[in-house]
């Protein structure tokens, strides 16, 4: 009998997990490698962020997502190298894993694009890490101004967000929401309508993906709620005091949170240094067919943000969460197909609309076909998908609970500070175990 | 008009809480001072550290547990000194507080008593860190073996609890059950049934503060559990590898989790320091007198695990939850009383009996009158007094989604291993930004 092919895919995020599932019934053996034990739900990172939901809320144990697909294992890992040649993944601990079919779904990461002290001092919003860090990085600003209320007039609890697409824009409402309806009732002492929440966008407009109507619908909600936008400017530079922007101007401030660009996972340089240069775009993504494989290599598929998909008209698609979706369906079918002998097809994507949230009951909806959602509708069909989209039923459950207390209360329960502030959660009292290999 | 009296409280455990309750409609201005800006319910910790429950399901925030308490304000800070003659409260960080009445509840932490490498090697479970660092590290061993199944002989899934009290049981059960009905299904490839619990008790039996019949039943339980007892031994030491026991003889085994005594938090040293060594007794709690005040000072009062409250014939109480709650209140209606002319009353301790959980659907339970429950009947009791313990509705909405899909499914959801090895939700991709001060 012949060995069954070994498929790894590099990835559990939304375009691997999807890919994994479409394999489900094919007669190969499936690894499925991640750094993380868990898939994080990358939309709604910015709720963490803001204490409107746990961590675990939006993150589901890899293990028990796949666990009813035999055919599936899982490796928790850090890819460090791709020996393209002998079709070998290697990792930073433990042995190598050979493979006959390779995916590559690593996604992004945030692109500070050098601007200097915002790798030492600023705050991404890529990762559930990041989104528990800024929210205990919030909560202690308040605990500091509490102890010393002239703090606030010094801007301690101001945060400036360079950015206005869609994380910058909810992660802005989320705050001020945060501040106007909970904190300040936390905090009675402190002046809280003084914190200053502001965005700062190069381009005229937030939302820029958008239709310029709803454009304008989120800046004035944005304004409604207190936000400030700054436009025509970014962030050149901050020493986590002092921000800085374009025009030479500054904003004295903290709480830096760079939502201004992301970048593809390092992944991509590790192929660019066995396949060259020409690998990847300018923006780093890797150059892929339109049967999203590595051009020369169609035992390496790549989808999702990591990857330059075609949009079919010369142009790449957008780093979004249902075009990594559509890839990597379209990556298994085809590797179904080519079991069964049938050539690959073409990756085609559909789109179905995009949403972003601006404060509470509020959202903006474009869907296809012109038809664009603002205001309460936009916001009743922005919960619903993310509901549905939620994986595991326990966490839509645990989700919807924190949510109808939210909306009952204008309360938010997940707003705990744990470990030290340089080891969010490590503990104070006593010695860490040494890990690993004890 | 004369300035309202200051009363102190440094600890938001279950005596702290319930005191500033008991202060609501008096005359004071309250300072409830903790470490951490949450609450953590205690009994819980088991399952935070078993995954059955979130870290966020056990911990509320403290601002929001007071907020409707218009007299009571919260200072976030660790307690290093308290100035006795000028009634001042000195923090690590940030300002002095001074006091006109000072109430200590800072309960307990793990008491290792020196046993050689339990500090460095081995983990606790004393606090919300304590228990999210050994569900990581569980996590972390099975991930390890899933790599290298050889591991598994070698004892990397083992864990040695020291201690069969009611922590070493319930832990125990939990971890049984974690890993037969959840970790075996994630790990196929594993055979988890080659994984040993191991507790270690110097007395005869577990739960040794229940009657013997319990004792025997919760025995009986943990051994169809598949946990290890070994009786009449105590753990001697460990190097991370391998843990010694009494006899000389060692169990291979590097998760090592050290039940087994607890002593009063630092701040009954600090108050030793001031008032010398008389102040504490020999097990270190603070001594007092039958209203609870430290003796010669009236205006300071100490509750809950710190304390080593009478028990009116001579002995002291053990430190239990109902006993920190009852004493919260005695003090709390002393301090009201005091206000109004009235002499203070002595702490009458009603004991409303104890229970322990063993496992899934089964608690012991042992209630005033020689009422006993063990099994089903026993867990119902346990289950709902927790539940109506819990601080806050939403918590309690959470705990009942979580605690109803594990019935429902033996699933486990809150298994995330978030950052590093050595900093548990330290980012790995970006460098931390450098608090405070910033």
């Amino acid at each position: 009998m012949e060995r069954r092919r070994r498929v790894v895919v590099v990835g559990a995020g939304f375009a691997g997990l999807e890919l994994v599932k479409g394999l489900a019934a094919a007669p190969v053996d499936v690894v499925l490698v991640d750094a993380n034990n868990f898939h994080t739900f990358q939309p709604l990172l910015y709720q963490v962020a803001t204490a409107g939901l746990d961590g675990d809320d939006i993150a589901a144990p890899v293990r028990a997502v796949v666990r009813s697909q035999a055919n599936v294992d899982v490796r928790l890992g850090q890819v460090v190298d791709i020996d393209v040649d002998d079709r070998r993944v290697v990792f930073r601990d433990g042995p190598a894993l050979s493979y006959d079919r390779l995916v590559l779904a690593a996604g992004a990461v945030t692109n500070t694009y050098g601007v200097p002290g915002v790798d030492e001092h600023g705050f991404g919003l890529k990762s559930l890490e990041d989104a528990l860090q800024l929210r205990q990085h919030l909560l202690r600003q308040f605990e500091r101004a509490s102890v010393d209320p002239s703090l606030v007039e010094q801007g301690v609890l101001d945060v400036v967000i360079a950015g206005g697409g869609p994380t910058g824009v909810e992660l802005a409402g989320g705050i001020a929401e945060l501040y106007r309806n909970v904190l300040s009732h936390d905090f009675p002492t402190l002046d809280v309508r003084k914190a200053r929440v502001v965005i700062v966008e190069p381009g005229d407009r937030v939302l820029a993906p958008f239709h310029p109507k709803l454009s304008a619908r989120a800046a004035r909600t944005l304004a409604r709620l207190g936000v400030e936008l700054v436009f025509g400017q970014g962030v050149t530079g901050t020493d986590g005091k002092v921000v800085q922007l374009d025009d030479g101007s500054s904003v004295p401030c903290s709480t830096l949170v760079w939502t201004a660009g992301v970048k593809a996972s390092p992944l991509a340089d590790v192929l660019a240094r066995h396949l060259g240069d020409g690998t990847l775009t300018r923006g780093g993504r890797v150059v892929v067919t339109p049967e999203l494989t590595v051009p020369g290599h169609p035992e390496i598929a790549v989808v999702g943000d990591l990857a330059a998909s075609p949009d079919g008209s010369g142009g790449v698609l957008p780093q979004l969460a249902p075009v990594a979706i559509q890839g990597g369906r379209l990556v298994a079918a085809n590797l179904v197909a080519e079991l069964a002998g049938h050539p690959a097809e073409p990756f085609h994507y559909v789109d179905k609309g995009t949403m972003a949230t601006v404060g509470r009951r509020n959202a903006v909806a474009q869907l296809p076909g012109r038809l664009r959602f603002s205001g309460t509708p936009g916001w009743l069909a922005w919960l619903g998908l993310h509901l549905i989209m939620l994986i595991g039923f326990r966490n839509r459950a645990n989700v919807m609970v924190n949510w109808a207390w939210n909306y009952v209360t204008y309360d938010r329960a997940s707003r705990l500070i744990v470990g030290d502030d340089d080891h969010p959660a490590r503990p104070s009292g006593r010695p860490m175990p040494t890990d690993p290999d004890r």
